[in-house]
């Protein structure tokens, strides 16, 4: 019921939350980001029960968030990639991660995220590509577009 | 049980999750920041049980997110305020907007984001701010730092 009505609502962060709505979702994603791509690895990882890590996997999947790759004949078996759709929530996981850093009892923050390439920690803060400030720094409003 | 679970997990992205893995709780923080604040105007805004809006807006003053004014001595009534730790879910909120502007099937999005000292139409990017790159270019890993 509530999937529902969140994928109908006018909103886009409803809908993204009709996708990825859910703390098991976001850890899986999380986990992909992450360099985990299968089952195993997911359960090891979160430790949830396996219908309910079954049942979330093919919910992204059938979302578009993730695809299947096979990596084994016999017996078959398949491992879990992100998508485009998939990768282009760093955003969402990257913010959550600096917002836990910042503001949960945590204490000294486990992970830095690195660059591959070089190897430095990277320093992520989201901003407006228009004026180059952080919109940390900004006073928003939402404006609502009216069909023509 | 789970709600537990991930508020012990040593990763800053759970913690998160531990306090706004939850559709409702996320689209509760959208609307204040929308300009919301009154417990009739969530309702209005969400369609959720009465129940659940108050446990939801319990969970969160709880947890620091938001704060009540009082707004009206008789009878009492107060409304909700995001504190410094609530406003700074702000990235998150934005980054599943843009996520669900880009890949759900939306079409037009129905809300753009302006700057309320001129505005202009924000367009929210997550940089590094180490390189100025945006983060969806870069191949990262996650280093897991170990306590001295």
């Amino acid at each position: 019921m509530r999937r529902r009505r969140l994928a109908d609502v006018n909103c886009s962060v409803a809908r993204a939350l009709d996708v990825v709505g859910d703390p098991w979702t976001l850890l899986i994603v999380r986990d992909l980001f992450w360099g985990r791509h299968r089952f195993n690895e997911f359960q090891d990882s979160l430790g949830i029960p396996r219908n309910t890590l079954t049942a979330r996997l093919a919910a992204l999947v059938d979302a578009g968030v993730l695809e299947t790759r096979p990596y084994q004949e016999s017996p078959p078996r398949h491992e879990y990639h992100l998508t485009d759709k998939g990768r282009a929530l760093g955003p969402v996981v990257i913010s959550l991660l600096t917002w836990g850093d910042e503001w949960s009892d945590i204490g000294e923050p486990p992970v830095e995220l690195v660059d591959r390439s070089d190897e430095h920690v990277i320093d992520p803060v989201m901003v407006d590509r228009v004026t180059d400030r952080p919109v940390a720094e900004l006073q928003l409003r939402p404006r609502h577009r009216h069909p023509a």
